[in-house]
């Protein structure tokens, strides 16, 4: 998702795009647009995992998503034109024309992406806000770890998904600027794993094409204003598979009746994965961001093929 | 469904079959087997109907149904057989086989269940607790609306879906022990409005035949010993049709992205309904309760069919 439109100036932070005090700015900005969301638990899932989880639920954020409350803070009632791939849910086109904002398609590849867009910011003299990669987007999406860390005090370590790292690095910034003992873990679609390739070889390492995941959500590369946090403060990367990704979309409807996006079960079905369980059981308390409740339910012909999949070894950075 | 077990004593008191003492020793009794269930607030479902409306998460409760906590903390350990029509959706009896409890097939109508109940409790020497006219069951359902009072403490009313009318029976006795001036409203299926006729008519009038809804939790006929509480303390009753269970449900699930089934979705649909806008604005805070999340995920054709209803006009008692 792309959006362009009036100038406006931002500010950046030297070591990285942003630095906690933006994160506590967004959230002055902020707060009157969004729900304090709730934490839910499921002892059900502390049974299956062994550990104690808790859910924080962004997908009860406005429309779903804090990105979309973010533009509406920032743009509303400014012409915004929202450049999505064609393949993109009908529910989320559905959510941006609610807003009054405009459809453009363009191809899948990112290249379709950013000359479309490039050339809508030509035409309207508009300027582009980054789905991922912007500054004010990541800061707000930081003051989510504020929330974590005063609801559950006594987290251990929150797990995000992570497309193009907007939120992770914005999580990131804050627990390790309050809590710096906490961990940071990225969960990740394997058939989009450009995070932990990054991670693994030290330096950005896109998608080399589009990938297919059924978590749209994450198949955005991390980017060249997330990477450097990702690289610095993100601990470790999980890996898993659609299967996994499935299984877990369907444990989180039926067992804790939540309706995510198969993108916000990629968290789940990390914690859920073998190598997960070779994180010490001192990482007792787990938040799992949830993120993403923008479900097609009138096309979920995959889940009658959402098997328990058979143990998947993924492997450490 | 039915339940038959080993004999166990109970107490019944003069004019209903319980009394919020009950309620209150249930409370002691069940605390350590529940959950504390959360209560929910939507700003767009407080938009579209003027009101402030609480969701008391009762789909969260273990196995999705308060019931079933009751029969564990009860009978734990204890041979027992539910008899349920063949037509119960699959999840319900998975999750029967899922407690080592025996599934009985019964056909859909109350007299088979009676019969094949009969049948088994001979075989068995066992008792029988009835779905919906059991008083301990009633009770634990009552300690419903204290959590509700405690949560909410300005609550006006509170709408509750009634089929055999156990839990609006538990919850009345405790709302109009605590809080008399908290409205009770029962929330019904136009279908099988037996408790809307029984109050019209001023006596019990159970559906003269097995009702067609997709709200399959309540098909069944409020009781005796349900209905003089019902009768006496139960302030309104509002019926609602198919279609607007049905938009009520995907509404939920789309816009509150709770995984409800249609049977939690009857409350919804009364607070949303026509009738319902005839209630004083005075009555301002809502609690909904919702209970129900055994949504059978792979049948839900009728989600493509579930349009908005037009106004329905239903009448008050």
């Amino acid at each position: 998702m792309k959006l362009t439109c009036r100038k406006q100036q931002r500010t950046m932070c030297a070591q990285y795009c942003i630095s906690f005090a933006d994160v506590e700015k967004a959230h002055i900005n902020i707060r009157d647009f969004i729900h304090l969301t709730p934490v839910l638990t499921s002892s059900i899932l502390n049974q299956v995992t062994g550990r104690n989880l808790y859910f924080k639920c962004e997908l009860f954020q406005k429309t779903g998503s804090f990105k979309d409350v973010y533009f509406e803070s920032l743009f509303g009632g400014i012409p915004a034109y929202i450049v999505v791939p064609q393949t993109a849910p009908n529910c989320k086109k559905l959510a941006i024309q609610a807003y009054g904002a405009s459809i453009v398609y363009s191809e899948q590849s990112d290249e379709s992406r950013e000359n479309i867009t490039k050339r809508i910011i030509e035409e309207t003299e508009g300027i582009m806000v980054h789905p991922n990669q912007e500054p004010a987007v990541m800061a707000g999406q930081g003051t989510i770890a504020m929330e974590v860390l005063n609801q559950v005090p006594l987290v251990d370590a929150l797990v995000v998904p992570v497309g193009g790292g907007g939120m992770i690095a914005g999580i990131a910034i804050t627990v390790k600027a309050l809590r710096p003992t906490v961990k940071v873990y990225a969960a990740e679609s394997l058939n989009a794993d450009d995070c932990y390739k990054s991670k693994l070889k030290g330096e950005l390492t896109p998608n080399p094409c589009p990938p297919e995941t059924i978590a749209d959500g994450v198949k955005s590369s991390i980017g060249l204003n997330t990477w450097p946090v990702i690289r610095d403060l993100v601990d470790d990367v999980f890996t898993v598979t659609e299967d996994e990704i499935k299984y877990a979309t369907q444990l989180v409807w039926e067992r804790m009746k939540l309706l995510i996006e198969p993108t916000a079960a990629v968290g789940v079905a990390a914690v859920l994965s073998q190598h997960f369980q070779t994180i010490s059981p001192e990482v007792k308390n787990i938040c799992i961001v949830l993120s993403g409740g923008n479900v097609d339910l009138t096309s979920i012909t995959w889940m009658k093929q959402a098997e328990r999949p058979a143990p998947y070894q993924s492997v450490s950075v």
